[in-house]
């Protein structure tokens, strides 16, 4: 039987600071996919970035984009931050994902290393649970005309500069003016990011089919600057009235720096992220492997 | 002009404990309430206890599902908890409901005692905002049979008994299991019910419109169980596995004893609560009043 | 070289809940501790009700207060809570404790039950570390007089009953005013309680030298009910002043019944508890084991 | 009856950025507070800064240092930011401080400007309460060598810049290991600071006679990564082993940048704040003040 996607990009985790032995593991390791995927009848491409930074250069080699408007599937291999990071690219082809971790599995990257064949094989034939993350789409206005443009899966995070005091926000949802807040940083994040930076400021951990932005401040100045679940559908608007050398993130993989007066818009994007899972994925299990809930201590 | 709402029941708190002063007061104010009514060429009927318990007994008097049955409208008078007591027995009706607070203002209860005539003149008319809140389907199953049922405008809450040790539960969702956990105790709560004892217990405040329950541990052994938001098309079923003198409760309203081995069945209602706010009522605002987000301090 | 302890009590964990197999498992392990210390020479005795529940009926017994009086070691095997129960009850006689534990490795208990003689040998030869917990007492008083008296190792904890609602409590601290708090209950920690009840409420890890008490609200209605801290010199006394059914308990293996009016009275007791160490104990090693601080998840 | 304090100093906030409004008042408040004093017999010195930013020249000036060695008394004027200030550049000298609040009352400014002369009247005469605060000292080591040095009555705080990820920290307690964290920064604070920076990331409030420091990571990576407390005569160790634009602040006074490698050192100092109080103040009213517990909202 052939498998149901013709042509498969594969990305792998590079390190921005070179290291030959890491390097030389990834190689390896991309490799062994990529055959893998040949010998289902799968056409491999590269990553661009990939391909240089691992020095495989006998697999064409495609950009981010050009993935998206060639490729049939993306597979990511390194972590749930390589998963992120490809899948903000591919978001508007609604490219699928699957994620192949090298590591412990991720929240997002389910496929162990070891074995990755076996659970891999009856994906390609097409036996898989499909599961749309909502993104976010972010934009940061400067008197009045958009100076950045970003998508997010996980979160945006508002922070103040290392060597400052607060950040004084002044928060509207849909129009409707919410509160000024005193903090170190506002996160808004999807149900996706709920697992990662907001969990560790007290936000909830969000069912991905709830429909709902985590917008959770950081080291709040009022114990009452609880955080919030808004609807998806609410436009949210962030001014900046105080601060100092503040920036914007956008699943801490892109940045703009921000100045007073900077309004960030936050909503849904109308693109969503594909992700891949084995038949039988269960969101449960899944974070009870990651936040230890079946094992022993406190 | 006349009133949109030809026949009015108005409910009052009334203490369980009784006290002359307390029945005093309120019963003037049910009464004020009631002429006011009158005047603008309503109806009024009583709710049969606070006929009783308040010695007004010039007025016509219903039962809550006489209530329901026969009436435009419902003006609870006294403060969140009335409102949500009588919310609950309303809602498979679908009466429309104002909250007049003898008090400070509340979560749900919107106009102040003094000068309500004013925001209540054009509500009667037809001028208003309307709030239709998820109602919780709460039901215990014991041995395979349904022994108890409830609807909970806020919140259902599985304790331990005050003299015993943990609660062990088996959570799952939809038919996925979730974890086992041990803990004081359980909440689900509604988006209304966020901003009450789940709040206490380190839970986010979810929006109405957002379409999610928030599932909060009380002071849970593990610390990470952490809440949960889940999407209110949920079901969702708890197992009390260990603890001795335990209990449900629904808007701490209404109880039941819970035995090993019980399941509570936590969904979503086909009925909503429909509160009826003023024009320009808005959400937001009254998280700043009742949270004193405008205020000075810590 | 003799063992430093001449007489040496034994008190095991045994079940409330009669079953066979725990018992013989623990009876073994009793007999097993038991037997090695006879070979080093010391004067082996078991508690009471140990000797009792677990049918060993060949080794001289006494009650927890003769073991006070007439013995140099008390080794506890069970798990926390065996150890915390009987370290109340020595106290005011200072025998020293070591803990054997049948499971996991517990907060106080260091000792695994598997090749403990390994550990234990060079203890009972005067190699060992000691350290001193402060002990709460804890006064129940009632119309002016005391009704009610305990210890506590860990924690003393107010509580409402399981169908009632919240707790109204006044806290006045060495004499001064602190508060009215409306929750769930209040737990007042030792340091050695800090890792236990209190932690699952928010409060803060209090390491054993630092000579404070917890002061938290379980689930208090006011988000700025946050834990205190108060020198373990304060005379903390909490009054009752709304609720139902409510009681206090003490390390939750004792109960007081409490009344509206009732005062509990709360301070440092002149006693401590003597835990015994391996040689090289280490407070924060016990704390990454048992708080899986340096393992891989969240 | 003469003044206690013979020679008294005043330091007045000032604004980094001018604003002629803000210097006016201040400089009529200054001016009003010497000529109390001055009426009371008392000899007046400004600190040089706040001479020349109000431009009060008709007093006698001293810099910090100088006002440490030849002042009875100092006297802030502003808010808590102003008096912290001054205090950490005081203690050396064991100068006691008076803080006179020009807005709302502060954690150690208690006396209210409008009005001051009454509270301060009886204090010159020798009637207050004194009230010692623990300083920390901490040390900046890199490559062996001390680079920077600094005392800080709240708190000092490691920071990671605000474009880079998580800091990772190495932390060893009075010479043993703790653990390694993953967290936005690390907030170690005495008792006087528990009530600011740490409060918002869930830290206790610490009672200044409790003898401890507190220690929270912001945002940690693991849930388990809880608040701790520490006695006061611990020493903290905090090696930086991943992140990038990190700082150590002081007070949020003062700045050190930090480098891979580098270890902040932590420790009680020997000197003391010296705050006084107008007679019968009292720790928990100004808790009960300053967090709301007294006001009626959640």
């Amino acid at each position: 039987m052939p498998s149901k996607f013709r042509r498969i990009a594969l990305i792998g985790k590079y390190q921005t600071i070179p290291s030959v032995e890491i390097s030389n593991i990834s190689r390896a390791v991309v490799e062994d996919v990529a055959l893998f995927l040949a010998r289902q009848g799968c056409e491999v491409v590269l990553d661009t970035d990939t391909s240089e930074n691992l020095g495989l250069d006998h697999w064409p080699v495609l950009t981010p984009d050009e993935i998206g408007q060639q490729c049939d599937l993306c597979i990511a291999i390194g972590g749930d931050g390589t998963m992120l990071g490809i899948a903000r690219q591919l978001a508007r082809y609604g490219t699928p994902l699957i994620g192949i971790n090298q590591g412990r599995v991720g929240f997002v990257t389910d496929l162990p290393l070891e074995g990755f064949q076996e659970q891999l094989a009856p994906m390609l034939h097409g036996t898989y649970d499909e599961d749309l993350r909502p993104l976010i789409h972010a934009r940061v206005i400067r008197a009045g005309e958009c100076i950045y443009e970003a998508h997010a899966v996980n979160d945006v995070v508002l922070s103040r500069g290392g060597l400052s005091g607060m950040l004084e926000i002044r928060m509207e949802v849909s129009g409707q003016f919410v509160s000024n807040q005193r903090a170190d940083g506002l996160i808004i994040a999807s149900p996706t990011g709920s697992t990662a930076y907001t969990l560790s400021v007290g936000g909830p951990i969000v069912h991905p089919a709830t429909g709902g932005w985590v917008v959770a401040p950081i080291a709040p100045h009022k114990l009452s600057n609880r955080p919030l679940v808004l609807p998806d559908s609410s436009d949210i608007a962030v001014e900046v009235l105080g601060g100092r050398d503040m920036s914007a993130s956008f699943d801490m993989l892109s940045f703009s720096s921000i100045l007073l007066g900077d309004r960030l818009l936050v909503g849904r994007s109308t693109y969503s992220a594909r992700f891949l899972h084995p038949k039988g994925w269960n969101y449960y299990a899944m974070l009870r492997n990651k936040l230890g809930w079946n094992e022993g201590g406190s």
